[in-house]
């Protein structure tokens, strides 16, 4: 493919930034600061790799206007670089082949509604009663369920399924291999065997939500589960059934929130974090990686279980047998304070 | 869709419930109980509940025979709501749309057997020498591979995928992203470099299991991988190759049960579950969330590990950076102690 | 089907083993020592199984040298019986059906360029300026998106994933569900909303690797994620963007790496095992199951973290609440020391 190219100066235009320097350097490519070339754009979020810049050969830098005067070539000066870099950084995506219509390898029931600007990819599957609205990309191997419904702008990448009673907001992002609507993990013990609690709920997303790969989002056994506006997960995360949490969280790979939990707005959790059911964690909660909240949490703030030091196996397990009678040293203690 | 209606004495006659109340009450819903509107069935699953059915507004509920003097409207008494719940919501679900026949879109080798009575769904594929007993749907997109049997009523609802020498007992339900009888994970090393041990084994379920969405049950090495009769696995689970599961066993998302160990019947793991390979667990033991058996389990009971109190971060690193010399911390006790 | 027949002397002929006993013994499948019939072959890898030998009535078995006296039946002596195993074995394997070209079911862009030794399966989608090589097998409903390329002898299995700019060595294998080069999760703040950071890079890996079923590896920001050559990944399975794995490390399940972490050659990773971001980790590193690195680790050898011992629940709970204030008691025991 031909690559696009912007000169520095139209980037500075339409994206609101300052130049310092040559504004006709043409740039057709984004790269690392060491190792970017007389056509990349390069770009410095953190002060603390300013020292990169006078090595740095890059066509033109967007950086804050600190460091600006330590830009050997040209400078975008922005507000906030990393905001800045992830806006400009789209002009040089490749661009989608999403024709619009559908593919004539996809199968759409009659009973769903596809809007014309909608894109249906091939070996997809559109089932009864559901809806795709205006300007919706479905890609290729994905199949959207009854009763669900596709807001416009949404995409789902690849190979998504939406089970049963998934309604999407606006322009969001559903990445390969991820199941929304799956039936929440609910059964009831009969005389000796399991019997299924049916998931009679659904899933519902607000606008601009993003979902990574191999993430399951479970539909509710009476009410919904609900992820408000701008929540964005990453991969292997599991959402279980009646889960509720809040706009803007966001939250990393292998999270698994137990059912009928609610999360706040703003929390950001790191990855293997983990959430017990039927809890209430508040708003601005930050939970580390691999820690796991098993009570509600009331107060923002930043938690941290279930993460130990890495040792040497050896040192570790001596130290981890004694974990066994921790309980009993506290007493030893305590008696030989008494003496 | 129009809404299917049941009379409060229809449903207590057709599931065994004893009436209390107006039993020409029309119902075509179920709700949780604060929100039960005229039309709508409820339930009480526990006493702790109780107090809510006062302001409670639902057309029916069903509750224990202690509760059924404080239901305002129509009680449903059951010996155990929970179960009568699960059993009478079925009315509800939306009627699953999956006509007999195989969808033109949907690709069968000659050489599988496929009932007439089974549902083989858009762009499925059945490979070689598989079997499709009678009643089986297949949803869309789903690949079942050479030698897979599907016992006869099973539901692969959709995306599934049976690699290889896969049976499935009767009444079998796979949720979407499930990958049965992947290659086991097995490696010799040869001279610097990994070689493949080949698979041979097969995936076998008993009757009435569940396998969650993105779940992963890979096939044995020699041998088959084993679950018993109403086995229900969560999200994202992994059972490694050769594993056995005795019948009745439940285990919650992201589980996972390295190659070859053996477990009993009625066994339940909590989310994040662990059990280390070679290992034998036997009945009815309990591991709760986050717990990971690293040795046999002789006992049945309930077991715990890995799961630390939940901590400001500050404290936690605080407290965790003593973790590396709680060894040497227990000696200098019994130095004092010996003083 | 009918099963292929192999003597023993011809098996050793081809895989350079010596034989002792009768070659002209027939054989048509493999089994476990304790299980083998006459027709079957067996292997002891490990000499702790040689007491096994004596009621073994396998036609023949796989053994080291010291071994070959205790074989009842026929032995074939090998310098490492398991990888010998592992070669043998190859012959008992059902033959793959993947027939070369292109099913007529699966969507192949204009702009893809396909080798003529191919097999495309059916309902696999492969998108523009994609590049299949020789003798690869894409399965049934597989994705091979834009700027991919399957180097020569890969195998996609069924329902794999490969997004945008993906480029497989040669011989790499991947399982189901497997998805690489879905978006790296990057994201900016941006006014009290997130926007996202587009992923630029790609996703490469070397010859000979493998990827489990429902395994995930993003694809970089910038520039691209790497896994050297003969690299294994098991199920479940989370790699970030950016990150850069040596030759011949292996993982096992739920390893989760996150982004910009630099991990080095021949490292062995247990079930659960976790690396946090930007880290450096050197050769021959051995992290074992559910430990976690959270900083460098600059000495090979075996770690582990987060592994404490199971105990019955009650215990556990009265040990893991002292945790809480480990730190004040290791200041007691320093003040009675003191005294």
């Amino acid at each position: 493919m031909n690559k696009q190219m912007y000169t520095a100066a139209a980037i500075c235009e339409r994206f609101g930034l300052q130049l310092k320097g040559d504004g006709a350097v043409e740039l057709d490519a984004v790269a690392p600061l060491d190792r970017a070339g007389p056509r990349d754009l390069s770009f410095v979020v953190n002060d603390r790799y300013a020292s990169q810049l006078a090595a740095c050969t890059a066509g033109a830098v967007i950086v804050s206007t600190a460091l600006a005067d330590a830009v050997n070539g040209t400078a975008l000066i922005a507000a906030n670089p990393h905001v800045a870099f992830a806006k400009v950084a789209t002009l040089f995506e490749r661009p989608l082949s999403a024709p619009v219509g559908i593919h004539p390898s996809a199968v759409v029931s009659p009973l769903a509604k596809v809007a014309a600007s909608a894109s249906i990819g091939p070996c997809s599957v559109i089932e009864d009663d559901a809806v795709i609205e205006d300007d919706v990309i479905i890609g290729p191997n994905c199949v959207v369920g009854p009763d669900c419904v596709v807001g416009a702008g949404s995409r789902l990448v690849a190979q998504v399924t939406l089970v049963l009673r998934v309604r999407l907001g606006k322009r969001v992002l559903i990445h390969p291999g991820a199941v929304l609507g799956a039936d929440g993990f609910g059964l009831a013990f009969d005389n000796g065997h399991w019997i299924k609690i049916p998931q009679l709920g659904g899933v519902r997303l607000g606008d601009d939500c993003e979902v990574g790969a191999n993430t399951t989002i479970d539909r509710g056994a009476l009410e919904d589960t609900v992820l408000a506006d701008d929540c964005r997960l990453d991969d292997h995360i599991h959402i279980a059934h009646n889960v509720e949490i809040g706009a803007h969280t966001v939250m990393a790979g292998f999270t698994g929130v137990a059912g009928s939990a609610k999360i706040g707005s703003y929390c950001q959790f790191g990855a293997r974090a983990g959430v017990f059911g039927h809890l209430e964690i508040t708003d601005k909660v930050t939970l580390t990686g691999c820690a796991v909240a098993t009570g509600n949490i009331r107060e923002a703030g930043v938690y941290t279980s279930n993460n130990l030091p890495l040792l040497p196996s050896r040192d570790w397990f001596r130290n981890a047998a004694r974990f066994k009678r921790l309980d009993e040293l506290v007493q030893r203690v305590a008696a030989l304070e008494k003496e």
